[in-house]
């Protein structure tokens, strides 16, 4: 009786701030009701929401301000993991409770060298204490920030001994080895995305079911329009104008880049304000941001413009 | 006005937790009771005392538990640095407020590769959010496991900024070079704590404050008589003895070995429990790590019982 698993492309959404750092829930509304107009599911809570620049209470609060604006629970993918079990078990049991399609969960972070044994622990803890069949989870793995990741054979564990729970993993190792080993398990139905476009292809060419990546919050129609394609003679081609914009972007600090680009196109220098310990780029480095992508004829239609839903 | 500015041994007390990995008031402040009667101070929810997989509310309510049993606020010093900004103010204005002898402050610890920018600004927010002259912040330098550090000019950075509030550090980096490029900046009465007692009479010799060290919960009575000693003919010998007992801790995961210590020698088997993504020592390690305390004659004297107060 469990929902279905999740394919597609799926954006981490950035986190708009009042100037006084707060959340700034009405532009993450707009925002997100743009991203669905261009076809990409919701992860938010992600590394590059800034989650864990957030509260869980302000993660709940902003949870339920999406559902009460409208937006459909089932189209949104909140990233839950804490490093605290009962911050995790907390925000988690919120989520499928207010019948979101998923959630995104990381490990505990601040203990480094942990073993598979306890990370094990970390994730049974987690679904046992929700104990809600309707929990499925998408498993983090992004070793580059977190500094904790998770094996092959902790991914397999999981999978054994929560099967209708475990049903994914986004892999932003960035390490296309360990992406293609993950596809080539081959656990049933297991859904792996990749962390960035730069691996769409490959990933769909190998069983994969998508990305959740960062520059989906500038480039989602032209990233979603490589999954429908990938099969087509074209995809290569596709696959080298997205990561054509993805260089440039990833020459930048990544979360203050994409907000940088979204105030430009919408015409609110508001999205640029980021929590510490990120800063916002310099104007400097901006103009030359979007220089470089006006060079591509970069172009955000209809961003920062409210939708009618 | 501000109150005195601290030196000594500190303790960064283990928590105790129960079978469904709650935390144990009772025994807490059992521990902190049979603490503070072998002259060490404590710090709790440090690294070793498993805070960041605490939740901020459950941090709130054990300091108050604390309190409420009698142990004197100026005694307690409380790790306050979280990922999230809030959080961090949260906890801190309420340790503030409890009239905690100061508080011991990780830099948001999730993104990695920040600038010193960045963290200057997380911790200048925090100062000016809780706005309240008797803050004082020990900076807590932990980069082995936070993988975030902070430099000697960010250091430089904060202290001239706020002079007030920003008055030491825990230098847990491990690196003696970095500890005593501290000292020899020479900051206005800065104090500056090892993050081990390995380092204890050399940060003494140079001018430091104390330690606050892991093993302090086992061994606190012997750290405290070198501290005290630290000027007498036997130091180097006292200093020889501390590194014996840390050597052989050390060789073990360091929060599991040491609860198995305490539960060995107060008796109490639930002090083993710690929170995942952490692993009890298994029994064969216990054994082989009592074994190696034993042939040093090591003991915990009046550990696990109330003591009236």
């Amino acid at each position: 009786m469990s929902p279905d698993r999740l394919s597609g492309i799926f954006c981490p959404v950035l986190m708009p701030f009042h100037e006084d750092l707060r959340p700034n829930a009405d532009s993450l509304i707009r925002q997100c009701q743009w991203l669905l107009s261009q076809n990409v599911g919701l992860v938010l809570f992600g590394t590059t929401g800034e989650a864990n620049s957030l509260s869980v209470e302000e993660k709940i609060e902003l949870l339920d301000c999406l559902v009460d604006a409208g937006i459909s629970p089932d189209s949104i993918v909140p990233g839950t993991g804490c490093c605290a079990l009962n911050d995790t078990v907390n925000l988690t049991r919120h989520a499928v409770g207010l019948g979101c399609a998923a959630c995104l969960m990381l490990p505990p972070f601040f203990y480094k060298d942990v073993s598979d044994d306890g990370l094990f622990a970390s994730y049974a803890e987690v679904v046992e204490r929700v104990g809600d069949e309707k929990l499925q989870i998408y498993l983090y793995h992004i070793p580059p920030i977190a500094q904790v990741g998770l094996s092959i054979d902790l991914i397999e564990r999981l999978v054994r001994a929560y099967p209708d729970t475990i049903v994914g993993i986004k892999d932003s190792s960035g390490d296309w080895q360990n992406t293609l080993a993950i596809l080539q398990r081959g656990w049933d139905d297991f859904r792996a995305f990749a962390g960035s476009e730069n691996f769409l292809l490959r990933v769909m060419q190998n069983g994969g079911a998508g990305c959740i990546s960062a520059t989906a919050n500038i480039n989602p129609a032209a990233i979603d329009r490589l999954f429908a394609a990938w099969q087509k003679p074209q995809a290569a081609e596709m696959q080298e104008q997205l990561d054509a914009v993805r260089e440039i972007v990833q020459e930048y600090p990544i979360i203050p880049a994409l907000k940088a680009v979204v105030a430009s196109c919408s015409n609110d220098a508001a999205w640029k304000t980021v929590r510490p310990p990120l800063v916002t780029l310099s104007i400097e480095r901006q103009g030359s941001l979007m220089n470089a992508l006006d060079q591509l004829n970069f172009t955000m239609p209809g961003v920062g413009k409210s939708t009618s839903r």
